[in-house]
């Protein structure tokens, strides 16, 4: 694969001096901004993330923050979930739709108080829909993106990790909910989340200027732990049925047809709701599902999709696959249709180097 | 530099396999999608757009389309051109902003027919502003992206090697005007514009299908005019004043800023007209301006920017330099303030690996 060539517009973030110095071999680009995707290779990263603990530059999860008397009047525009029951220190998984469901992101609310939402979106600059809409109504709020950079610190022996430097009062974060908690004299939105299913933590970093500070105290206060600098990782995300927006659903898919169903719950008139009520009461057309792929850890990358067949039919496309070494099996997430999607269904997948077997499962991998 | 990962989020284009097996070395990701940044190294590259033709896949300049009854009302609120003056196959640089006059993107508007228009974005999700502005108020338009990929055809010999594939009638095609021209029966806008200054056109390949036969036309048709893939040149492009959106620019900068002030005349009520026409009557408090720095080819990327002093006193920000081998100096776009940006005024950039002087210039270099 070629380098990948530097400007400001593809941004470095408060971390990236760290993550150079930990010895960054793959980047992608994410929200206008470099995201690490593998260190030592993306098999032992693998293992090193399910067995102790890893900090990752996540800057790139970039702050929609939306501040003012109509903040929430948009946010219930914007949301399919139930804004009424957001608890103060709740964090919410949205996934964002237009007005035909089409997914525009699937961003984290984190609500920081009654007027004021951060959106820490996926790739896609949600930002400008947010502001486009507050415009063409006249909203009373304010639309911007501060300055600041979620650091994650995710795997098993990430509580022991943060509470020595946050303090043991870390342990009592519950899942998708946050505490403020002070570094240095700085206070910062600590939630208890992140892309794996390890567990741990992400720090909404509030100014750059904090960046390689905080780094250093983690790798300083984790060195007896095994710490190392990550990234999310292709296997474990995809064996964790971790989505990806960009691959696994686009503008083309709805959150139902994504599985997400259960986050679409909001009484409110939201954008997207006649289509999605109506597909949550008829079931989608097409739905993602956990996807086994036969053979051995021999697979490409599935570049832009491999489609899935039933015999001479096209039933469905596959935009992430890899092999699982803990599972043994090549895991993938594939958009499969209806009439295909039952458990124990067999198709196959043209890899564009050979065809291979691949069986419909009823649930991710861990 | 570390290795750019793919994935179905970084799109590959349907121009793609023929720049690999061109031999590309580096890549950026632009609109979600991959954008090649050299082939041979970027000074040879250089050297070969300026003497012969290249043909350059673009097609990350996507296009979002505007399509209805209200199409032109939602251009004239985006537009600060006026968009009444606008020919039925003209191609309009527009640069749109937010209510405060920050930049949102700088794209070329096409228009198609009085109900629809292409805007052909730079490096951000411009769709998704547009839709929210759209939906907040109602407006009857369809706004999406369609499966449009620019590919163009850059370098002193374009005319010849455009007119050897769709016939002498391209070079009747005045600048930033297009006609539709067939090829393999397919009709395709063909524009005379693109990012250099070394003249050519755009052709919007409307269909991904037809994405290889054309590319490979193009080649078979120019090989004795010593033909190659290129793409936008980071010399070439700052020699001429070329801005780049996300690195010249940002939404911190207004058009009157970027030095784009004869682009905004329109006389409706568009979006950050209140700002951008007081900063017109007042003159802004910074501006981009071409900068000269001294030494020969050893200056570093300049990454997220090398502060500009005056003595000890911030005077601004560089984004974009490189060494010119046919100017013999380090050629630079520079964001300077206002009483430091007279032609001729000396100043220093700190580049992180030493200070150098700097001259603002009045002119870019072509």
């Amino acid at each position: 694969m070629a380098v990948l060539s530097g400007s400001r517009r593809v941004r470095m973030t408060p971390f990236t001096q760290g993550v150079e110095a930990a010895g960054v071999k793959g980047y992608t680009v994410y929200n206008h901004m470099l995201l690490p995707t593998f260190f030592e290779d993306v098999v032992s990263d693998y293992h090193h993330l399910k067995n102790y603990v890893q900090v990752w530059d996540v800057a790139c999860e970039r702050q929609v923050s939306i501040k003012g008397p109509d903040a929430l009047r948009l946010m219930r525009q914007m949301s399919p979930r139930d804004m009424s029951k957001m608890a103060a220190d709740q964090c919410y998984y949205v996934p964002i739709s237009d007005h035909n469901g089409g997914m525009l992101n699937d961003p984290i609310a984190i609500k920081l108080a009654d007027d004021h939402y951060w959106l820490s979106i996926a790739d896609g600059d949600l930002m400008q829909f947010a502001l486009g809409l507050a415009l063409g109504q006249g909203l009373d709020v304010e639309i911007g993106e501060p300055d600041v950079s979620p650091l994650a610190v995710q795997g098993p022996l990430a509580d022991n990790l943060m509470a020595r430097v946050f303090g043991d009062v870390v342990r009592e974060i519950k899942f998708f909910r946050y505490k403020r908690l002070a570094f240095q004299g700085t206070e910062f939105v600590v939630a208890r989340s992140g892309w794996s299913k390890q567990g741990g933590f992400e720090i909404y970093v509030d100014g750059s200027e904090h960046g390689m500070p905080l780094w250093n105290a983690l790798f300083e206060a984790g060195k007896d732990l095994n710490v190392r600098a990550g990234c999310p990782n292709l296997i474990e995300r995809i064996e964790g049925g971790l989505l990806s927006y960009g691959s696994d659903m686009t503008r083309d898919t709805t959150p139902i047809e994504a599985g997400l169903g259960k986050y679409c719950n909001s009484p409110d008139d939201y954008i997207g709701k006649s289509v999605i009520e109506a597909q949550k009461q008829n079931g989608p057309s097409k739905q993602l599902r956990p996807i086994s792929i036969s053979g051995a850890g021999d697979l490409p990358s599935p570049g832009m999709g491999w489609t899935v067949m039933s015999g001479s039919k096209q039933v469905g496309l596959i935009a992430s696959a890899t092999w699982s070494p803990d599972f043994e099996t090549n895991v993938a997430i594939g958009m499969i249709d209806r009439d295909y999607w039952d458990a124990g269904t067999t198709l196959t997948v043209d890899t564009g180097a050979g065809t291979r077997s691949a069986t419909v499962l009823d649930k991710f991998w861990i």
